[in-house]
């Protein structure tokens, strides 16, 4: 493998026209993505013209004239397209945290005799905290039990309510099987809740498919919506006038204009709408979706999966010698689209490719780790990201005493 | 009183200075400010160096290098100032209702052995629907009960756990006493949520003098945030480390950058946050405080007494023989900043207004809403926006099949 091979492979990509679509950093090789996506070149003027115009000229006029009301609707339903769900399916709304909370207590309620929430060590541990919170705050039995990812299988038992699984790991990249882990769980009785986190824009959705229950995710990695832009909920469509989230509010409601004293549900998945959205985060993400228009999402997964098993040899071939491995999944076909490498000084050698314009990040104790958004990395990206990592590593760039701080906040 | 005279009260007023620092529409009088307050100058700059400089250029580094990762509590004290509060006692995240749910449950778990939460008929509906929501997943015999405005007072038993009620009434502006509601609460073992929804930036703030346990409230009313700014909590200092929220996540978490599987509250108010921030609606609200820089509060809240005041007497004067009556609190020392009218016609007279540039809202089944916000409101807007009144009324401008339609989204 040449950069002429490389280069070669660009060509014939049928995705490398996308990455037009980004404003990515000149010289940069940003393999973050996984993280926070780059700037689509679309969200810029959008964001321009949500400031100027809708909030500085129309102000509150732009509830309606503007689309703001349905925001939230409009933007799932383009998400919605990308995770193998239907239209109606889909909200955007607040964090990924706060969405978990709403499913989770929905779930909880909907199946309250059982008392296990099951998990695996392997999810990302916010979403042990939300669980963790929400059934200390019920104080009624329920609780949470974590596993191994490679035994939720064999936990799912008639006294699990809900299994709360994150497709993707974050570290590791391994890929829980969503059909395998739902039908099981329905056949016990239980309700699955998905994390999309580092999945949704990645990798194929496949909601329906599979019949999940549940589904949450952030919009600010693959997706590229931009720094904290809001998060997404997915209730299938049989389930969505069953369940009731334990937070409501009056985006929520049936009749939100009628100001009525008592909560009443709006029909659909409009019930986990709660309060007024961050509209500047939203035109955002609304701009950064229309990046997947006529975008396969099977054929962009192949990408990404190749980008990752290239990454992954090239980095063992020509640094294994010097410490490199590859950490987690190695079943190129059944994973997410990061790639972590084990390094006795990770966090000083992520530095010196940073400084380097090579962009990835460090997870404690000794993973570096690298993302690939097959919208705008290149294979030549992946080449040239490994003969960095070369000259760091045979030239000892990263022993350094500047990169010997304390670990950076992300 | 004369167009003159309201001019000459400009030119005394010590905040006409500040109404350059907003962008308000040419030739709009903008009455609408406790529903989304006009753009700050600051903010849109601030807004595309976010965008442009931050998420484009910088990535996922300005999570440090921008302060994206402090951004919360940074921005929670700057609003400290304008609400009465000390630094450390507020952050600024999410949205009211999921900030009311967190200080609510909090609350409620505190004070566990009672059943009540008590508020009143007054209170935003959707604060009244996020206690349904959560006293039902309770299930647990906690209970919302809800009294009219005038009788909070006496209903604080010690039958009740928390006291929640909204300082100023979004229709009335009738304003509750905080310290008499605080103290009483107090004095019977009860607790109190403030939401400052209709009060924060307009309303002298007195949290830590009334002594209360916690407020929420959101920024793009008076407070010019931008469209669906996040909101912010205030817990006092005395409660932060004693009570627990029942929705957490990994941003109030002790060390979120150890990843540990198990949920260890940060010290202090930090634990009400969740999870990742909108970060560029986050910005333009740290841009939009910097407008309070140097400002009295007391005499701001002063200001604001004055154009409601003088808007009611010029309204009744001029526009009573029409119909027009105002409606809700009229102590005009102890009140919010802003005035219902009530006409039989109060839709289509509101639209014709707004086709005149005259901007507030409508709040069914007959009232107009005018919001004086006292940053960017002049004495002359008060004085113009009646004269149109008197002419859309005088005139039956507003008896227009145009202004039939069905009433607005907002």
């Amino acid at each position: 493998m040449s950069r002429k091979d490389a280069i070669a492979l660009d060509r014939k990509d049928p995705f490398a026209k996308k990455r037009k679509e980004f404003s990515i950093p000149k010289g940069m090789i940003y393999l973050d993505g996984n993280s926070l996506g780059v700037l689509p070149k679309a969200a810029g003027p959008r964001v321009k013209h949500a400031v100027e115009v809708e909030w500085g000229r129309d102000l509150i006029t732009s509830w309606n004239k503007n689309g703001w009301w349905n925001l939230p609707r409009k933007v799932g339903d383009k998400i919605a397209k990308v995770i193998g769900a239907v239209p109606g399916s889909v909200i955007v709304a607040d964090t990924i945290s706060v969405n978990l909370f709403k499913v989770l207590s929905a779930a909880v309620q909907k199946r309250h005799e059982r008392k296990i929430i099951l998990s695996d060590s392997g999810n990302f541990p916010s979403d042990l905290y939300v669980a963790q919170g929400l059934t200390q705050f019920m104080a009624d039995g329920h609780y949470l039990k974590v596993v191994e990812p490679e035994d939720v299988l064999g936990a799912i038992t008639e006294e699990v309510g809900v299994v709360m699984v994150t497709e993707v790991d974050y570290r590791s990249a391994r890929r829980h099987d969503m059909k395998a882990i739902t039908d099981k769980a329905h056949a016990k009785g239980a309700l699955v809740v998905w994390d999309l986190a580092h999945s949704a824009g990645a990798v194929a959705g496949r909601l329906m498919e599979v019949d999940a229950d549940f589904a949450i995710g952030c919009t600010y990695k693959y997706l590229n919506g931009g720094p904290g832009a809001p998060a997404f909920v997915f209730v299938h469509p049989r389930l969505q006038n069953e369940v009731m989230p334990a937070l409501v509010g009056w985006w929520g409601h049936a009749r939100p204009f009628a100001f009525s004293e008592a909560y009443a549900p709006a029909p659909g998945v409009t019930r986990f709408q709660c309060g007024t959205q961050p509209m500047l985060n939203l035109v955002a993400l609304d701009a950064a979706m229309d990046v997947y228009k006529g975008v396969n999402m099977e054929r962009l997964h192949g990408k990404g999966k190749k980008l990752c098993a290239l990454f992954a040899k090239l980095a063992e071939e020509r640094c294994g010698k010097f410490g490199i491995s590859v950490h987690g999944e190695q079943n190129w076909d059944g994973r997410g689209s990061h790639v972590c490498l084990a390094h006795d000084e990770a966090y000083a050698v992520m530095q010196a490719l940073i400084s380097r314009k090579v962009v990835g990040d460090f997870r404690a104790p000794n993973l570096m780790r690298f993302g690939f958004t097959p919208l705008y990395v290149s294979y030549a990206d992946v080449y040239d990201a490994v003969e960095h990592l070369h000259e760091v590593l045979s030239k000892k760039l990263w022993n350094k005493s500047k990169f010997k701080a304390k670990a950076a906040v992300t």
